[in-house]
């Protein structure tokens, strides 16, 4: 196992340690127990944004802490669930009064922990709501999930939840509107080598050389099938396809396209695919109206990608332009 | 060979097609021959900027084309320098009539290439000035290159020169900061894995599973030495030595820190070795004052990164601070 790491135990250590002292004006790293803030807070007035998970996605969570996006992350150990206690330090340091909302991915254990975390929080007066995310359309019922796993598609739910919470939306109107974008984002991943989780040593998974997994989830749990070394634009459409019509997306239709690295994938390869998959979106008449490409819900160093789909109205599209100030994504100030 | 590309002899035409696809409003691809300009130009009285160099270190250079830096950048294929007609066709399509600053890595095709094209436009009547990129402290004379190479200290004066050019300096005075950015910039990069060319179709250099090879060149030329598997904090005082050393870095000394990825890495391992470089900065007694962290200058899939330090002083950090919007970079508009 190569990795740019001290010892399998300091991951997540180490890389907080390294995001604060990158970022010393946007994040504050709290320890005992392990949280991520923005620099200035409590959110005085307003609802605050609460989101966590297992560690190994990078730059999710706390690479979005900051203005118009999360007011703290909760790092959990690699691939796995940050415990109770860490979310209920987290929910008590960012609440400004007007309640907070955890936007969580749907796998059981980060369920349970919210919902631990979250009864514990209203106990002591802190309104509290749970947005849940569940956009992989490649299978229900997974490793870790009952029900479909929240992928790539929460950074898009961070982003617009953010800023609807920053402009001083009511914790009702923000969770509504946390609902509404999961029910009209969708994505779906595929993987060409597996990562290996530090602690464990080994690949979590297994690939031939000629075989490619498509519907991967981000831990790297079986998707639908495995399929031979198809071209870029094959494997696009494998992905793109299923996404499109469990969106229902139809001519007139306005969206996002968001091509995401799983961490060890080149640019130059999420391009290509992100070509691709907007001339699929072209040819059932809808728009392609904003765009986002990169690495930003990974999965060590796996190699692949996943296609997110979200489907735009006005609200939507103003939510996503508005400023954001984080680590990971910036733009508008 | 696992890639997520159609065909080797398409990897770079499809990888612009797909980033014009993705930044219509930024970015517009040129064809016969192949270039990247801004989506609005000429740079009507103002310097206009031109990088370029071999395809495979995305997002370099076509992803910092935009206002605050790029006017417009020349892909060759894989590792490959672009062609003077292309170069050519570049610096004629976005010359304003102030004159046009070739940004050059120090590698000798790219060099002579962009040689002759310039020569071809001052007979034309395009005044071309060029700034040449040699940041890479770990070789002297390289394979490609006599001297030293130029490696991820490119973005920084990609960004900082670019800011000059906006802001109208005159042709002489972006020449001259060019040239100040590189006598004050500095990098070393290591690798734990290679990269494999799409059209070679095997890895460009063999490591064994217990060898990790310091001084790594952005084409996987060969470095200083090789390592066993070491924590990430020594492999990172590797790089970072060298560098402040070569620099002569000095208690007092403002610098910009720029951990880089070459492609295969996560994100959790750059902020690893950020966090340590920037313990070995203060260390001297020295302020990191600006940072980035990141895949920038990358070597397809390779797993490494690259640490380099810019000594700033006010007029570097404010131009580095000064708005830029380009597929990747943005900040401040």
């Amino acid at each position: 196992m190569k990795k740019l790491i001290n010892d399998p135990r300091a991951v997540v250590g180490d890389t907080v340690r390294g995001l604060a002292s990158a970022h010393p004006d946007l994040v504050t790293v709290h320890r005992d127990p392990l949280f991520v803030t923005r620099a200035v807070g409590p959110a005085h007035g307003r609802v605050a944004l609460v989101s966590g998970g297992g560690s190994g996605h990078e730059p999710l969570h706390a690479g979005f802490v900051g203005l118009g996006m999360l007011d703290a992350a909760v790092p959990g150990a690699v691939f796995t669930s940050p415990t109770p206690d860490q979310i209920i330090a987290a929910t008590q340091a960012v609440d400004g009064g007007a309640g907070v909302i955890h936007i969580v991915k749907n796998y059981t254990g980060d369920v349970l922990n919210f919902e631990t975390a979250g009864e514990l929080c209203e106990a002591e007066g802190i309104e509290v709501r749970t947005v849940l995310v569940n956009d992989d359309v490649a299978v229900e019922d997974s490793l870790y999930t009952a029900g479909r796993r929240g992928v790539a598609g929460t950074v898009l739910v961070e982003k617009i939840v953010g800023a609807a919470a920053e402009r001083g939306d009511s914790i009702d109107a923000v969770e509504k509107l946390g609902r509404k974008v999961v029910e009209n984002v969708r994505s779906m991943g595929l993987a060409l080598a597996p990562c290996t989780v530090p602690h464990a040593g080994k690949p979590s998974f297994e690939l031939a050389e000629d075989e490619i997994e498509i519907g991967i989830g981000i831990h790297g749990e079986p998707g639908r099938r495995r399929v031979g070394l198809e071209p870029a634009d094959a494997l696009t459409e494998h992905l793109v396809t299923p996404v499109l019509d469990d969106l229902h997306v139809v001519a007139g239709d306005r969206v996002l396209l968001f091509v995401n690295g799983m961490g060890g994938t080149p640019l130059s390869e999420l391009y290509i695919v992100f070509g691709r998959a907007a001339e699929l979106v072209a040819e059932r008449g809808a728009t392609v109206e904003r765009s986002l490409v990169g690495n930003y819900v990974t999965s060590l160093e796996m190699q692949g990608c996943s296609v997110t789909v979200l489907r735009l109205d006005d609200e939507l599209a103003e939510l996503w332009d508005a400023p954001v100030l984080t680590p990971a994504l910036r733009w508008g100030v």
